[in-house]
């Protein structure tokens, strides 16, 4: 794990002072102890690693001056996991794990079996601190994207190869049906209680989707969600 | 997910009566309103599936009757995933995904950078009975086996193909190394601080264990070991 690494929604510039609030300048302060001349990481979640030294801090406020700026180019081939909504803490699960396994983009879409749409403004500040968190920790450089839609007809620009887990024996297996020279990998994921059939030949016939095997169990919503997403990043990886 | 099954500690037999108890009996009465005569399924995780039909039921008792028995052989080539010991809460994570994507056998150890090995006669009943509810729910007929070490000296009887994460960028990934015609398959993941260099050592020297790449990012233990068994079984599975 990278160590003293922070994260700010802000452009980067080496040589200029910056100034952290909120939970990050008191994590920092209160659990990290930060002081005067320390040095830091901080990130900003858009291909931007800075090595930077406080000059002071407070638990409101810690001032750094960049020292040092990276920058690394973002992939050309993504990553993106379609999954229908389920259950807050399975789906908390999903974002932090697949932060971590090297997902782009979460797109989240109301199934036809899926209860409920709507998430509340701390919901969706609990899913970003998530991500924050994990990004962090896992030493990525790019805070993944989430995007939510309506329902599976609202899924759009879509560029690339597109799975569907599917639980039927006969199916083919994920590692045998990608093509590593596609633009982006997408994956759709269904509800705990999988896809209606209107659903799986709209996945079919219009999403040009192809249903693939991850496993020989029948795997939860969220097991399945993260599995995928590590067999593909393993595939890529170089 | 099968519906309706359940699981108990016994030999299962066609054309016998066999009487439930205890937490199962419970949610079979209670939460799944079993009366005389609907049809369950049963399982003991050695093998055996029954299909059975309630003769009567109660909060403490359910007496079935086992109309059909099938068995199917335990798979020759294992996997073994060896656990340093980390914090409970993730440890149940991996014992839960790991059940669903079909790991055989989980070995804790204690790591020299694991703090406490200690478990309590409720915590391995809770350890036990994630495991049970996974087995249930994603189809499989046998129930993984826990064993506990003390160090890793003292890991015993390992024979097949021995892996450990690494996070060496220059690590060989775990699909360019991995042999399908070995006996078994180990996977051997550190705690959150690492092996150290000694570890490392005895990993190599005496477990003749190969380091591997898991994903780009770093990854906490326990999703180094959720993605490992991932992959393992997605490449073993047919």
């Amino acid at each position: 794990m990278p160590k003293d690494r922070y994260y700010i929604d802000k452009d980067l510039k080496q040589g200029e002072v910056i100034s952290i609030h909120g939970q990050e300048a008191a994590h920092m302060f209160i659990i990290m102890r930060k002081k005067r001349n320390e040095k830091v990481e901080i990130i900003n979640g858009k291909g931007f690693l800075a090595k930077a030294t406080v000059i002071d801090a407070s638990k409101n406020s810690v001032n750094l001056n960049i020292e040092n700026l990276e920058f690394v180019k973002e992939k050309k081939q993504k990553i993106i996991l379609i999954q229908s909504i389920i259950k807050p803490d399975r789906l908390e699960l999903i974002l932090e794990k697949c932060t971590e396994l090297g997902l782009d983009e979460f797109w989240l879409f109301k199934a036809v079996n899926t209860s409920e749409i709507h998430f509340s403004k701390s919901k969706l500040d609990r899913f970003n601190n998530l991500i924050i968190a994990a990004t962090k920790q896992c030493g990525r450089l790019y805070l993944p994207k989430i995007k939510i839609f309506k329902s599976m007809e609202d899924l759009k620009d879509i560029h690339g190869q597109v799975f569907f887990g599917h639980t039927l024996k006969n199916s083919q297996k994920l590692i045998d049906s990608y093509d590593k020279n596609n633009e982006n990998i997408y994956f759709i994921i269904g509800p705990e209680s999988g896809f209606t059939n209107n659903e799986v030949n709209y996945l079919e016939n219009n999403l040009k989707a192809l249903p693939v095997k991850l496993n020989e169990n029948i795997l939860r919503s969220e097991t399945a969600a993260i599995s995928a997403i590590t067999i593909i990043s393993h595939l890529i990886g170089s």
